[in-house]
């Protein structure tokens, strides 16, 4: 950030007064540009035991397996983002269960929620951002192909819950965080490219 | 949004091929300028029974009491977050619980999370923020005092669940949204004062 979006001015890189952390502050408007991290919203779709996955189309990794997810929008809510993120991914109209997976990842700024949700019919099909979208059994998953350390932890949980999840004797929210080792490069966890600001 | 943070060019308000949304656009930069929603994160801190609340020293809803909450950071998680606000507003060391509520606020584009807290001592002070803090027994909390409709939400679930949380039980994230007529006044869901950019 270079130049202030309100009047033209040079930014300066300043802990503002009564705060603790270096700023992007406008000092002719008085401004200061906050930047705080993003939510990643999707769902884990299942439909008589099977996982829909989408290939994606877009980078980064692309040809890659994901859950449906992608940048929640302002004016939605969580359910929302994750319910068109669903849609415009892979078609799939579906009902939303329990929010479960919370995941930080703070090196890239972002958070990622997956809400549980069921598919009352197998109707789906790849959108703009999937080269294809289909149905897998928890024993076929393809681990080596799939796009991000999120997708990979959440799946992982499901899959060794998923019959006390079915039973309806579970219903926890898994809240954990992504350290940058984890990442085994930092691109690949940005879902959709979205530049800088 | 006027000028380009990164050229000074006005900035367009338009559709960008692809999209399906009007975005902030820099033409020569080629560069879209996302705005996504921000999360609160916080606790609901407790103290042998009583619940740990601030009153606010700030606008908006100075003067109002409200759990230890603020704005996410990049680069923190959503725990951290939490912490750190819980220490910031409560000068209160707290070991975290489950992840309890997670609440959308769409119309001014924000994500409240609150987590359960135990405090191990009922060692706490009033932050920068804060002109006072307090432990409250549940039959005493200020109902018609408090800032925001997500601590209200967030409160009235804990009281009624809060002896079968204690048993170890439950363990369920409450998922839901603040609609606009439940905001008496949209100034008042907004924790801290954050210029728009």
């Amino acid at each position: 950030m270079k130049f202030c979006s309100q009047c033209q001015a040079e930014i300066t890189w300043k802990i503002p007064a009564g705060d603790n952390r270096h700023r992007f502050v406008c000092e002719p408007c008085d401004l200061i540009f906050y930047k705080n991290p993003r939510i990643v919203a999707g769902t884990l779709p299942v439909f008589e035991n099977k996982i829909l996955l989408c290939r994606r189309a877009i980078e980064p990794r692309r040809g890659f397996w994901t859950l449906p997810a992608g940048f929640m929008e302002n004016g939605e809510s969580t359910e929302q983002g994750a319910l068109r993120e669903t849609w415009e991914e892979a078609q799939a109209e579906v009902v939303l269960g329990p929010l479960y997976s919370v995941i930080s990842v703070p090196h890239i700024n972002q958070v990622h929620m997956f809400f549980l949700a069921k598919m009352n019919t197998a109707q789906f099909a790849a959108g703009d951002e999937s080269l294809e979208v289909a149905l897998f059994d928890p024993k076929d998953i393809p681990w080596n192909e799939l796009a991000f350390p999120t997708i990979v932890e959440t799946l992982e949980r499901y899959i060794k819950e998923a019959q006390i999840i079915t039973s309806g004797e579970l219903n926890v929210t898994h809240v954990l965080d992504i350290p940058p080792h984890k990442a085994m490069n930092p691109a690949m966890l940005i879902p959709k490219v979205q530049p800088k600001d």
